[in-house]
């Protein structure tokens, strides 16, 4: 089995929900597996150079509008969430406590968490939502709660954020395949080229 | 005739280059015109939220590492400039002053001017290269220095500016058509079935 796609993401950008949408289908084309990580963009972000995508005022309805317009282009359902640039430190927490027990089902825990915020507008940021999504996958809540909340998961999803750092990765969505770094939605069509002719 | 392609860019802008690079074949195929607006992306962006491609250094390791590895794909000449992010006024004052008198040779000139610059390695922010560049193409260059200075001309750069930022430019290259605006490279996928089949 050849490299596999590392994929970073945060569940509250659009462009990772958008780019969440299409990695599967390239990696299973060509063999590959898929390791999602998620990842809280924010301080440690902003201090490697990351720039909030809604920060600023004329690049932010640029860019709703683009994102509207890419997910029309795609057909891929898209409800803009009432609150933008929320923090996601639940939902990360929940999916690696997820991914640790099946990987293939945090999968769909991640999809759901994207569709949750992405087509219904619900506030992903929420302990209770996050509780409501993972009791949905069978988690009862009290212990996801205790999970999601342990200070171990609190230092994994830093530890990994740090990871991911010290790999380049500087904003998201983020794929890294064989040490080549893929930046953004828009690189995709690179890196299928890339896992399916090889280096170009 | 359907609304022309305003087509903003900077001449140091690597994605400016590749998207310069096809944004004809796109119009011709579909019978718009091109309107190049060369800006010197500085001061006048980075009130709007504008961000230097180099000036994080994480960011700025991928973005070169992406520009070369674009360059292949399309195969696109290509070869890292010594200077980075360097202003372009002259060859954009150069250009202006140019497509005044004849827009056709003009695009010549901004295709010159990329390759100048992308391909060749010459600091094209140096006031004797843009001149040397302008006298290939049959302007004496006392002429073209004096056009290139003259104060009305530094205004008409400064006026282009302004109008790019009120119709929500923030960074290059964008392109708009009939007030669809599409920023970056990766975009011209979509602006090429906006023209082609209509508003999605």
């Amino acid at each position: 089995m050849s490299a596999p796609i590392d994929f970073y993401f945060d569940f509250a950008s659009p462009y990772s929900y958008i780019a969440s949408s299409l990695i599967d289908e390239i990696a299973e084309k060509y063999g590959r597996a898929v390791i999602r990580h998620p990842l809280v963009v924010g301080t440690a972000f902003r201090v490697v150079g990351g720039v909030s995508l809604t920060g600023m005022p004329m690049r932010r309805d640029y860019v709703l509008r683009d994102i509207a317009r890419l997910a029309r282009y795609l057909k891929l359902p898209y409800r803009q969430p009432s609150h933008q640039s929320i923090p996601t430190h639940h939902a990360a927490q929940a999916f690696l406590w997820g991914q640790d027990r099946d990987p293939e089902r945090a999968k769909d825990f991640s999809d759901r968490v994207f569709s949750a915020y992405f087509t219904e507008d619900r506030n992903i940021s929420d302990m209770e939502v996050v509780l409501d999504l993972a009791e949905s996958f069978g988690s009862p809540r009290l212990e996801a709660k205790a999970a999601i909340t342990a200070p171990a998961m609190k230092e994994r999803l830093k530890a990994e954020t740090e990871v991911a750092i010290s790999r380049g990765v500087f904003g998201v969505p983020f794929s890294i395949v064989g040490g080549e770094p893929f930046w953004g939605y828009s690189r995709l069509v690179l890196l299928e080229k890339w896992v399916g002719e090889g280096a170009f």
